[in-house]
């Protein structure tokens, strides 16, 4: 890493290294106008599509639009209706049309101008548009910043279940404006801090410290700290991706706290909770679990609780929850055969084991800790 | 290579060196009743969709089905109804449907059992199935054989154009059965041909002179010399495609005559013209050009145009298509932004050289070629 002016700019580099698909992200405050140069640098150049949805055009789409025009870009503005529901074949379908109709050609690029499911959106139609073209990502809400715009998981959903559809296909760009947060609803920051706890809890005492000391002054928008928070997140997440791309085995361990989390967001049907506030309780949850089992102390669960807390994220559980369906909602592990739940232990603040738990066992545990 | 007897079968291993997306392709005959052995060999195991089509599946979705089921595999046969118009987003779905409701997880496989549509569909469901699951290519006819089957590219159509929508993905295994070409009609063993003649244009002297020798035997399906064929065929390709896996340049190679042939396909509406008889029209053009160019002799052409018509082959652009239509179907190359098009010269038997073109030269080239 290493902190640099760009103008006035605080700007922060880091590189997700892949070999040939190895690309920077540029983290900084008031980025947004700089983002022609930016693709230029790493040799983009042409027709770009920017694919976003009404409430993110409104407030950025002519500002990305003048900026890349500047840069000699020709821009294609791709307007998608808003809403997790809209991931899906259909809205790909759109893209693709728009596209052909462009004339775009594998040269041309395309832009996601929004949150994760712009991006995931964005990046399968680049990852399959004529077998792959170059795409960037500028995500505007703090879960994507932190989390879907790096790594390359791309995909849709099948209305049997979420991202059923997909591929493994790396951005060439991640642009990561942090003062785009001031317009992020509170609730959606708040959510999205709960992924960046999870990167404390797996990998960074300090960065956990950290958000114990300044909490308060994160979710009041402090741009330095959120840039720092949001850097050490990425580069975290790009250490994990670098090692597993393809979530062979070791990028589980982003899954910390998202076994119990993704259970409640199925079993509410996707309606009571945010991603990150699912995952806020999942984290609390496994932390209990973690000490139940003896990876961790009652002073790392104690301390995750608090955390978690104190970013305004649920801990708990609905009592309208039973417990027995929300097991049944987790995914046996696929690998192992056993019949088995592959789990992220909390073995200390920073630190992480893979555990396999029969459903009994989670239920067990989850009833305890319900007491 | 290597030839080895497997029981009384003569069989060659050959391998697309990729890293750690290597694949073996088999060659024989009679092999697949031993296909459950080999996708063993490469690892899998578990539940396995076979995608075929109505008349494949007549004559072999049974024995393969019982291959499979003798080496443990739980097999869900895919129907797609037959034709290059069904190679699209709707076929597409209907694979995604079945492998989510059998269940299917990362580890499952598919199947590809047909000719080039099936192959590419199954494919691009592969790539695109939670991310990527393995596939194995068993093309049935000689020009998936010889062409589509082997190199990683998977698609399918969009109404305004071929193969627009897909992506790179690498088969974990090709089983190739010279026997099966025995139910193939006739027209379309010959028009798999071409794309063998193309391979010795391009690279192999001595397989141009095999097949200037024995096209008889071949076209009566001597097993013995259409086994060779194939595998000097699968490993010319596999080498083009070890060195430019993702058609960042030299891999336009395999695009000798196929300017010419796309054209000719789009301007008669894909109903006068196979897509091999198409490249037999534009291989002799291509040659025509590259004597013309002063890349090749006339002896050479002559010689091209020979094998092509010996192949029974067409060799002349019909007199109803009108130069200009067909030239205005090519496509400029992209890369250069030159306007001019990529063109595959014959740099005599066995060599190629790209050469921009504008479409004004290749017009005038082909009005004479044509008088």
């Amino acid at each position: 890493m290493g902190w640099r002016a760009r103008g006035s700019k605080i700007m922060e580099t880091l590189t997700v290294n892949l070999g040939d698909r190895s690309y920077p992200i540029h983290i900084g405050d008031g980025i947004l106008p700089c983002a022609g140069e930016f693709l230029t640098q790493v040799g983009l150049r042409g027709k770009i599509a920017i694919v976003t949805n009404p409430t993110v055009a409104q407030l950025y789409l002519d500002p990305m639009h003048e900026a890349l025009t500047r840069s000699g870009f020709a821009v294609t503005p791709i307007l998608l209706p808003e809403g997790e529901e809209q991931k899906n074949l259909k809205s790909l379908s759109v893209i693709y049309d728009r596209l052909i109709g462009d004339r775009f050609d594998r040269r041309s690029i395309i832009l996601a101008l929004g949150g994760g499911v712009v991006g995931d959106l964005a990046g399968f139609a680049a990852a399959t548009y004529l077998r792959g073209i170059p795409y960037v990502q500028v995500p505007t809400t703090l879960l994507a910043q932190v989390d879907s715009s790096v790594g390359g998981k791309t995909g849709v959903n099948h209305h049997d279940g979420k991202n059923l559809i997909g591929a493994f296909y790396q951005p060439k760009l991640v642009l990561i404006d942090v003062s785009v947060l001031r317009t992020l609803p509170r609730r959606e920051l708040v959510a999205g801090l709960a992924e960046v706890i999870k990167y404390g809890i797996i990998n960074d005492p300090a960065l956990f410290g950290l958000l114990e000391k300044e909490m308060q002054k994160i979710i009041g928008l402090d741009r330095e700290l959120l840039a720092r928070i949001i850097a050490t997140s990425c580069a975290i997440k790009a250490r994990v991706v670098e090692k597993d791309e393809r979530e062979d085995d070791y990028r589980a361990v982003l899954n910390f706290g998202h076994t119990v989390g993704h259970a409640l967001e199925a079993v509410t049907g996707y309606t009571r909770f945010l991603h990150g506030e699912a995952v806020g309780v999942g984290m609390v949850k496994a932390a209990a679990i973690s000490m139940q089992q003896g990876f961790c102390d009652e002073k790392d669960f104690a301390r995750v609780r608090k955390l978690v807390e104190k970013a305004c994220l649920p801990v708990d559980i609905p009592s309208a929850v039973r417990m027995q369906d929300l097991v049944q909602c987790m995914e046996v592990d696929k690998k192992s055969g056993s019949g088995k739940i592959k789990f992220v232990m909390c073995a200390g603040i920073g630190k992480t084991r893979f555990q396999w738990l029969t459903p009994e066992e989670i239920l067990g545990a989850l009833g305890t800790s319900r007491a």
